[in-house]
């Protein structure tokens, strides 16, 4: 498959994702300032949102920019991920009406494990095609990156499926914390070379 | 016609058709998780309207990949196919708040001829155009495509135009099931040098 | 400035006004099939919205294929022609409701004007930027289009403005005819060398 | 990081952002024409928003394609610019249903000045970029564009806050003029290589 029209594809789906999430910012009926304040809870849930789309972006350029060979299967992985991630606009917005409500939180939390099984799976498939193709050094790369370790490392997830589903409980609000430290620990650390890509 | 800026001006609309699909995904006014349960029904139309995309969307770019020149005849009949292609989240929309109905099920079904006899015209411009460029190999690599050789048979069509009218009458969700074994039957044989397009 | 980036943008652009006009198409609460008649004349409305915009993409994607140089003059123009096209979508809905009303048919010819005028408003800057960079041909190509001369012949514009203003007052619904005969007679015919632009 | 996929993305999010504004736009229940002169405000607010992308698309064009090399912090700083924008239809729909009302009018600063802030945050981190890629060049054109000389100017915005405080306590649909001279004033004028930039 042309690598070229996939990358462009799913970057115009992306982009709608993380712009639709504006459409939830209603802006008041009043003209009072103050009544603006309603909308805060929205704020930081779309701030977490775009926070988690920026990263998803970087890692998934990072991937692809490593690939030279895109096969039907990661085209189909591909979707699934895009089909997950179209998710989290929709938990944004209910979360963003509810930061510290439980059903929003626990809906969130699907969506997140999803998100984080499709991203593996595609992450996976990428690793198997460049093997298949003859580019060990694309596979390992992938291997390397910090957001494939630290879902690969079950014994992580375990971890932070039982802290999640305990602040689900007792503190729902603190899963957002959660995905937000999860979000700054891969965002922050990458590849050295991912800098140093060039048209 | 620039082939290039066709390819991206199609893509930008599939990826705001695909997407625009999850704005009818609504969250609820409750904070109950149960509350999202009545969401169930458009999950599964959005699946299937997601996979649907996912399909075309490969299906169209393997034509246009094997092609090298794009006529205004293949241009209007691309815009035909999107117009028609427009209206798949209408019908997710309807069917995904009543799986079961008639009414909604019977205009799925009309969208979908259309959107096939569309589709076929689209192919039948491109293998003209590449037979008319002295491509007989691109004319030849479309017309033996499974998607092709499926709508080109008029007597699978009419066998599944009855099916489907008779589950209409007695269970319209059925239609559904018709769609995706379709869909699926359509998506899992590929020529096998989709697979090796390279940019 | 780069000619490929204001492209992809004008694209974008164009595909998100191509497919908003789609939101506009309500499915109905209610599961007859019947009632989807009610959505019939918004069906014709979207259809000739379509063509529109399917044209004027034929014809700006034909300018710029001539074109080597964008200047900042070019860009303001091409901004302004895409600020008066986001009107379409508009004018489509409101005629959509009421496809014999004055009120909406008013608005939409107003916004056709506009549309025409900010048109050729940017052809024309296409021309002169074509000729202060040394490319004659290009300029003459541009001159040569049917849509060009179509608009800078003032008589049928006077004409058509005549024409559509009597329409107005009798039967406001003739006014969507002349836009499609216009639509299509600029469609059909085209410099022949629009079918032999290759990447 | 690759250049061409990361202006590719924010041009689809910036397309987006100033389509959306067209959304806001209602189309009146009524069939009177004169129904629609209620839209004039945010017709007015609408227009001042696609002036000021215009503008932003623009310098944010110029900057990256002077720029050779992107760095994950010029990623992360585009990311920014582009979450305060996306404000920008949110501040747009509010004042356009009340243009000299205080509380959009508060609103809409803080946005224009967050987004202030995001931009020059941009620039300067291309600057920073280009310097250590060895390119002063680049560093040296992106620091003589007016808009950033425009912002690196504390005492210039300095009083432009101030005037603006004082408009928005007396009349504050003034604020939306200034926003207007200085949009102009950014775009009226411009580094003269900007027009020779080709693909």
């Amino acid at each position: 498959m042309k690598k070229g029209r996939l990358e462009a594809f799913t970057d115009a789906i992306l982009a709608i994702i993380l712009t639709i999430m504006i459409l939830e910012f209603k802006t008041p009926e009043s003209f009072q300032f103050s009544a603006i304040y309603s909308q805060i809870p929205y704020l930081i849930s779309y701030a977490i949102g775009y926070l988690f789309i920026g990263v998803a972006w970087y890692n998934h350029h990072y991937m692809f920019a490593k690939t030279r060979w895109i096969s039907r299967r990661v085209y189909w992985a591909n979707n699934m991920w895009l089909f997950t991630t179209s998710f989290v606009p929709v938990a944004t917005a209910w979360v963003g009406r509810g930061l510290n409500e439980q059903g929003p939180e626990i809906f969130y939390f699907i969506v997140f494990a999803s998100w984080t099984a499709a991203y593996f799976f595609l992450s996976y498939q990428l690793v198997k095609a460049n093997e298949k193709d003859h580019q060990p050094k694309a596979a390992a790369a992938i291997r390397s990156m910090v957001i494939y370790r630290y879902i690969a490392n079950w014994k992580l997830d375990l971890l932070q499926g039982i802290v999640t589903v305990v602040a689900l409980v007792y503190v729902p609000a603190l899963q957002m914390v959660i995905v937000v430290l999860m979000i700054v620990f891969i965002g922050a650390r990458f590849n050295k070379d991912s800098d140093h890509l060039i048209d």
